[in-house]
């Protein structure tokens, strides 16, 4: 049987790692008893909260925790009628604090994740694995089999060339959840006590060309180098569909990074998932997705973007495009979906103005 | 510190899986004192070993191992001018086992290999993992975040497809090595104290379009569904390089694999590697591929099999035109080496003729 960590007694980590270039985004409707656990690892951060439902409502952070805090008015005011590319009960909505940060880093994680222990015991400092993965490399272009080359006590291993060998930035670290895997509905309802126990000790980088399914549970990235393609869509309230925002964002995060030479890695750190989400609610809002997935995955498998598009912005806009073009025929959810898309990069560069200028 | 497992006390494994359908291969040049060590897992098995070097040497198999020994008399005879395709004083003669065996499964292995330790100190059986490998399918189209979905507690997770969680036939399985890592001759100069401590606890596909360094110290294969891919080429006496046999055999394998819809697993089972080669022989062996790789592997990256090539055998012909066409610029070395390749196959047929004609 798997068990949270108990971190009571763990100090307070007075070197945070990126303390001033990360922020914590947090999509909830509840108070964040939770951030208790992950005082000794979270609290030297700075959290962005993305309250949905109810703005009336009044979500409790635990005291000497620093945050702002947006509702559903926040959004509207800041965004105006652009507010509609953002999703409105659903944690789609997180993604809203990723476009008001200023900062480098982020790391987003829900409201019902622990802290877990690793093999030996030990409480796993989930940020911290996260900053070690986005600051060193990636290898995308060939597999390497002891995983990840650039960690301690591991490397290249014969045969991998050399020219690769220094690899490329890392845009993406998706970490894992030990006790409720993050199943679909079907799976939950077939397996309703199927437990993940098994820690892997590994990171490693999704290879090139390979789309795989990110979750939105425990994610961090560099703004900079993907932020703007981080965007988890329309989702439900009236919508046709929910729990594919992290999907969407991932097929279109992986495909950019593809194209422009980024990484994406997974493995390291774990979370301990507290709590099964209810699978009859979860089929409601899946069906359409678990059906429309068989077409939209061949067309992210698929999609070429052009040799113009050099920056994440260009080339979500250009994706769009294609979804509209290429995936309307399945829903016209889809077209509004990518009207969506552009809404999104065109608030995110209101919001995030070029300073290189 | 890593240590092999004392596997002294473990009783014979009377339940050997597949017992009958599969054969162990194992290149050497000296006394096969290392099987003792082993002798619980693979004594019921029989054994194919492929001597190198000097043919008058006598090799000792302990006593209750059922073998047969093929000497380069044997190569000699048996094959007559096409033994010119199988390799001589280098590891690389394995594959003349292969080529022999009637059985459907290879479980090949180095002489310096023991028995590894999982973290909780049992005693690995690594060809029962491998046969687990073999037996199970592969996943080669989509990414699965939790690792293999077909063991035991996990599965797909959220946003896999479910037209693609029947998998496909998995035709390799690579094992990876605790203690010391397979590193090339210029890694094993600059970390000559590296030891791999790290047990990841984890098997995996390779993605379809991704090559990898498949090594043959620890590996398993179908036969029947990849057997003639597994041409260890042109290596050692008389060839201008050595220690890329088994780096040959995966580019071509897993272009094969691809290209068939075959997949290949790498993880678990680890065994303990004793003893680091010579870095400086290795050097000598390596530096011209270290050199060539560079091009090589762009090559096989790119390469395209026809439709018509449906047979492991027409897709090896047709790499290894490709082979000449392509690579030969690097070096006269590789004419010859597309030209073993045919020999290979030739020989191959002759040994092993189609039955279900």
């Amino acid at each position: 049987m798997v068990e949270p960590a108990n971190t009571v007694g763990i100090p307070l980590n007075h070197t945070a790692l990126l303390k001033d270039e990360l922020d914590i985004v947090i999509p909830t409707i509840r108070n964040l008893d939770f951030l208790e656990m992950w005082r000794p690892f979270l609290q030297p951060y700075h959290l962005i909260i993305v309250q949905d439902g109810d703005p009336s409502k009044t979500i409790a952070v635990p005291e000497g925790f620093d945050y702002e805090l947006y509702n559903r008015n926040d959004i509207n005011r800041i965004l105006g009628p652009k507010a509609s590319c953002i999703s409105f009960k659903d944690s789609a909505c997180r993604c809203f604090g990723y476009m008001v940060s200023k900062k480098k880093y982020i790391f987003t994680i829900d409201d019902d994740c622990f802290v877990a222990k690793d093999p030996s015991g030990k409480a796993v400092n989930a940020l911290e694995q996260h900053i070690k993965n986005l600051l060193c490399p990636s290898s995308p272009f060939f597999f390497n089999t002891l995983y990840d080359p650039y960690r301690e006590g591991a490397d290249f291993v014969r045969g991998y060339p050399f020219s690769l060998r220094e690899g490329v930035s890392t845009a993406v670290s998706h970490g894992l959840w030990l006790n409720i895997p993050d199943y679909d509905a079907p799976t939950q309802l077939v397996k309703p006590k199927e437990r993940n126990t098994r820690y892997v000790d590994a990171v490693m980088t999704i290879p090139k060309g390979t789309l795989f399914p990110m979750c939105g549970m425990n994610l961090a990235f560099d703004r900079d180098l993907i932020g703007p393609a981080m965007y988890f869509g329309l989702m439900g309230d009236g919508q046709p569909i929910g729990r594919y925002d992290d999907m969407w964002a991932g097929w279109c995060v992986k495909v950019i990074c593809d194209h422009l030479g980024l990484g994406v890695k997974t493995g390291l750190p774990y979370i301990y998932h507290s709590k099964a989400s209810n699978p009859f609610v979860n089929l409601k809002k899946e069906y359409k997705g678990i059906f429309w997935q068989e077409d939209i995955i061949p067309f992210f498998q698929s999609a070429k973007l052009s040799k113009e598009a050099v920056t994440v912005q260009q080339c979500y806009i250009e994706l769009s495009k294609m979804v509209k073009e290429k995936l309307s025929a399945i829903d016209p959810y889809f077209a509004k979906l990518a009207d969506a898309m552009v809404t999104w990069i065109e608030a995110w560069d209101e919001l995030n103005p070029a300073t290189k200028a």
